[in-house]
């Protein structure tokens, strides 16, 4: 295991953009982290470097056979100017668990996290200052063996890019409108659903532009064997309130575990309120609006932390939820885990990890 | 749409390797096809060029959400030094059918042929000519957007390269062993099964990897949701005869339509066999033998053509077929659809053309 990071800082600097006009993912800052695997070596050469293009033959198997792994998490910059991450070691760990469902070799995380506080720290002055902004860390792993054989790769290349992005809410947290897919799947039990892996978003980009075109800003995906059991959104796992109970679909091995998500979980418990994950149809939760009990629907994510759902479009029919407005568990969660990430909320469970 | 094909020659020739040395998907030729699309442009740049390195921000979308399509076909010399395809309208229509799933602009099949034939032709002396050797040829396509989004990318490469590969079967046909999969899952329903794209072969990667552990070459797949239908192995449709019979899984959405697999239906039928495209459980095939009604199994496609088995590990259980010897219409299937692709015999289908 490679300890030492080399670092060769970049000549010239790149041209900031103005807090107010970020968008997510389109613009990256002046450093990157890489590091390399192969069979003898096992992971090594990990350094710091300008961002740049990278080189690959065209039979280098990422190319081909969609062997690639990845997370999401951010920076967050406080009002006295420090920077903190949020429960890095979860990302780490899910990146290990999706490295052993794609069969690629396990990183160690500590090591991981410790390059990427210092990637940041290089480029700190790339973390945009305005509410609601952050900066967005994308780790990922490519196979980059040169062979067309249907085989794990031999050899990987891990890096860490960096992205100023936006506030997720430009005017403040407002309730999104979801469709309920019925036709195509996005995984299946004994499948990559767990796993954070390129394929699970190629698979849902028809569903989500169908969706789109009728109006719908995400869908929510259905179990595969039944289409009955709810699983997940786009790239949010979900939560309902149905008569007082706060409701999430338990980890079967076809959702992703999000980070939000286990947060939310330990928030709720603190709180002293009734949370169960458990089994949940779509027609329960049908039930349960008829009935008037559908008190509150939102999606759980790094990139929006809490998006509120305002409507569902279900079988031809539209659910409406707490009149399309954010409901209040919603927007307790969001401004107390947001304050948490910003440093102006207690870290009562110890989340936060400051970047020195 | 784009006509002209710009050509550059490469300045340097690589070495060849032998014939007998040939491995699958390893050595690549001298040059290589490309072409680019953009929103306004359309697919745009159509060119030859030496094979050459890709160099891509690490934003680029093909390192994250694995939304890449492939297809793969075969060149073969003939013993008078001609050069003949087979069906390569068939690997476009498919290859059009993965985009369409995958939200890729559609390609025109024609001028892809056209460029395709074009750089075969200049490649030509890769060919290998020992028996059982040919040229493969691995048109794809990559999203090539910088941008972090979960969305389909607004730019594309689509590229085709090629590679000399040697016999499938060193010392002639013979049967392999296959893993009946029972815990993991390829594809389902509503997925991405049907489409030749990066993300089902990832996830297969550990399934195979665990057979081959147990001394098992592949796995075979059964249906997503019940886990009961058999859908296909691999990297080759499958086919079983049973008491006369000869049975293949219809295509239900998730198993992709092998040209292989099409060649043989018409044959089977031209012969007056009787053949059927059904549903098809394991259990059945495991009745089948139980009463000694099982003759034949084989699985089909473009790396070795047919491909007889021997033995299926099912449920703790050993199911030899035919005493672990190559079958009757297994040889015959592979000796005649060789012979067309080989144009040692009569190419009654019509399904070869050659390369000028
Ligand atoms: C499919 C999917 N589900 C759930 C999540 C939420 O996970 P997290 O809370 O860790 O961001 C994400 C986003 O990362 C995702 O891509
Ligand atoms: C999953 C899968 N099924 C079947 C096949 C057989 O298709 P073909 O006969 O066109 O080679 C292939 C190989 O291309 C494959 O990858």
């Amino acid at each position: 295991m490679t300890t030492k990071i080399d670092i060769t800082l970049s000549e010239t600097k790149k041209e900031k953009p103005e807090s107010g006009q970020l968008e997510f993912g389109r613009v990256f800052t002046d450093h990157m982290f890489v590091m390399d695997y192969s069979p003898t070596k096992g992971w090594h050469d990990a350094r710091i470097t300008p961002y740049e293009p990278i080189s690959l033959n065209p039979s280098s198997m990422v190319f081909h056979y969609g062997q690639t792994v990845f997370e999401g998490l951010k920076a967050y910059r406080t009002e006295d100017d420090k920077v903190l991450l949020f429960r890095p070691e979860k990302n780490m760990q899910r990146l290990n668990l999706s490295n052993e469902r794609l069969c690629i070799p396990q990183i160690d995380g500590d090591f991981v996290i410790e390059a990427l506080k210092q990637l940041v720290a290089i480029d700190k002055d790339w973390i945009p200052t305005a509410e609601g902004t952050s900066l967005y860390i994308r780790p990922f792993i490519i196979p980059t063996e040169y062979y067309l054989g249907v085989a794990p790769s031999k050899f990987y290349r891990f890096m860490i890019i960096l992205s100023p992005v936006g506030s997720y809410y430009k005017e403040g947290i407002h309730p999104v409108k979801i469709f309920v897919e019925n036709q195509y799947v996005r995984a299946v039990a004994g499948g990559t659903g767990k796993a954070k892996t390129g394929g699970n978003y190629a698979s849902s980009l028809k569903a989500q532009e169908e969706a789109s075109k009728k109006g719908y800003s995400q869908v929510l995906w259905l179990d595969g064997v039944e289409k009955k059991y709810i699983e997940e959104v786009g790239s949010m796992n979900i939560f309902f309130k149905i008569n007082g109970e706060v409701v999430t679909p338990e980890l079967n091995g076809s959702i992703l575990e999000g980070v939000t998500r286990n947060s939310i979980l330990k928030m709720l418990s603190h709180w002293g309120m009734v949370v169960s994950e458990r089994k949940l149809s779509m027609e329960e939760v049908y039930q349960a609006y008829k009935q008037g009990l559908l008190e509150e629907a939102f999606g759980t994510g790094t990139a929006a932390v809490i998006s509120p759902i305002g409507e569902f479009y279900y079988n031809d029919e539209k659910i409406t939820i707490n009149d399309g407005e954010t409901g209040e568990i919603s927007k307790k969660l969001y401004d107390t885990l947001t304050g948490i990430q910003k440093g102006t909320h207690e870290d009562i469970f110890n989340w936060v990890t400051e970047v020195k």
